[in-house]
């Protein structure tokens, strides 16, 4: 049998544009406004959508709304919502915060590297792992899944080049303590195709590929072309955010994630099955460009997918 | 021998911004800036520069000054830099002008179908391969080299999906009068990566690999990984447009030619060989970014060619 037959070609996308993308805007937005965008998304049929981060709002001020979020959530579409929400808890007392809002599924972040963990999450690796062990008991109290995601597991802006045997080692550890997925994080636009597939064989040899999500960023234009050899290698999880929303720390002018709807259109055209309807993520990507203002750095929402008998 | 090894991994790159992506702008710049960025762009050794057009100015306003640009670089860096230029002729009349501003190569350009050609030159396909047979005739007096460009290769705004079939019809025409190059354009970003491999396996086998190009468009984001596709497929030729500028008029908010440097930095990054020095087209994007005011489409001229040691 081979790799793609082992896996079928069906993408399970995760939808992180309401945290990850919102908290980099530089405009703050109405909790009206993100619910509303929330809920177009989950229309569009994706898997998962990341719906904020129950952090302090001390360190994130553009999401201090995370309980309203999730309430009005809850409000509006029932329960039954919370299945296809997750939220980003990065301690103890977020996950306190996050089961308190129902969350059925969080996630939860570690830096591949010693220098990036210390400087995003101002404690050690070591300290970090224990936070996610305490978090997992947590969970497993609550019924709550948890993922992980490993940041700059492709570069590191402190200690350059990241050693594809290192970012293995963590992704066991987390799938052995019961990841429900783990996600390797390209935060900041280091990643190439060679090298993507590269680390999805190297950790595919420690964890099982079905687990593995990539979540990319297009500082450097890759973004798409990083998702394709990711898909090539056997990854069938994917993240992205609508529109292309987010930014990056350490460049301050480039974009951000690889946008949700053009990785998608770019996957299906090559193959892969994908469930999430396209043209609802353009719709939302478009909402939020109108109220902002101004073009979101996505391409498709503008162009429109393109089929036989379309306008160009 | 393996492909690879039949074609080599050396990139032969055509700069086509001052052309393709100036037309298209909102702005209209002056002579001297064109021919600043020109310079700019010799001096990051692309192995051509498609310079201007020689269409009527009612046509293309954008390109009036045509002849002022090529005197300008002729008095500049003497007349050694026309090895490196290349200019558009739309007709016997622009190959008349090209020549009298000493023009050592050319490009002409026909429409994969009927209706886009009509619509985009206004006479038929037929009408154009005897112009360009004229034009061919002129420029082997003249010891003048023509390319040829085949546009909506991939899809048509008119007609829909091409069929691969008619494009190795017609590259294997232009082959046979001589073209040094024929360009495979995506003219409204239509293609995906399995269609451009699709696309150059069947081209090749009515026109030597090594004459082909791709001209692709970053229209619904997938030009970069459509131009690793057909670098695996086996293309070392490619075309592109620095700072990502240019326009689709068929999707008028949409983003047009792939961006030079950043389909340079991942076919390198894929172990092609690049010698075009990256950072000099990241400059010459932001000289432009600063005139206009404003981000260009592209992403490493913002946020740098990343390696080890690099800031993020």
């Amino acid at each position: 049998m081979s790799l793609d037959a082992a896996l079928g070609e069906r993408i399970y996308f995760t939808e992180v544009g309401p945290r990850d993308g919102l908290q980099n805007l530089p405009e703050e937005l109405p909790t009206a406004l993100k619910v509303e965008l929330i809920e177009g998304l989950l229309d569009s049929a994706v898997d998962l959508v990341e719906a904020t981060s129950f952090v302090s709002p001390k360190w994130v001020p553009r999401l201090g709304d995370a309980e309203l979020v999730m309430s009005q959530l809850k409000a509006r579409r029932g329960d039954s919502c919370l299945d296809q929400l997750r939220v980003l808890v990065p301690n103890r007392r977020g996950m306190e915060r996050a089961l308190g809002s129902g969350a059925r599924r969080v996630i939860v972040n570690l830096g591949v590297t010693e220098s990036f963990n210390q400087h995003n999450l101002n404690r050690s690796r070591g300290e970090t792992l224990r936070e996610i062990t305490e978090i997992a008991r947590q969970g497993e109290l609550a019924n709550c899944r948890w993922d992980a995601s490993l940041s700059v597991a492709f570069g590191c802006p402190y200690e350059g080049l990241v050693r594809p045997g290192q970012v293995a080692e963590l992704a066991g550890t987390l799938a052995d303590q019961g990841a429900s997925e783990i996600s390797l994080a390209d935060t900041i636009g280091a990643a190439h195709p060679r090298q993507v597939a590269e680390l999805v064989e190297e950790v595919s040899q420690r964890v099982p590929a079905r687990l593995l999500s990539l979540h990319l960023h297009d500082t450097r234009g890759m973004g798409l072309a990083n998702g394709l050899a990711g898909y090539q290698a056997g990854v069938r999880r994917f993240e992205g955010s609508f529109g292309g929303i987010g930014g990056c720390p350490f460049a301050p002018r480039s974009t951000g994630n690889v946008c949700s709807e053009d990785l998608l259109y770019l996957l299906e055209r090559s193959g892969a099955g994908v469930a999430v309807r396209l043209e609802g993520l353009c719709a939302v990507a478009e909402r939020l460009a109108q109220e902002l203002g101004r073009e979101l750095p996505g391409r498709l929402y503008r162009a429109g997918v393109w089929g036989p008998g379309s306008p160009g």
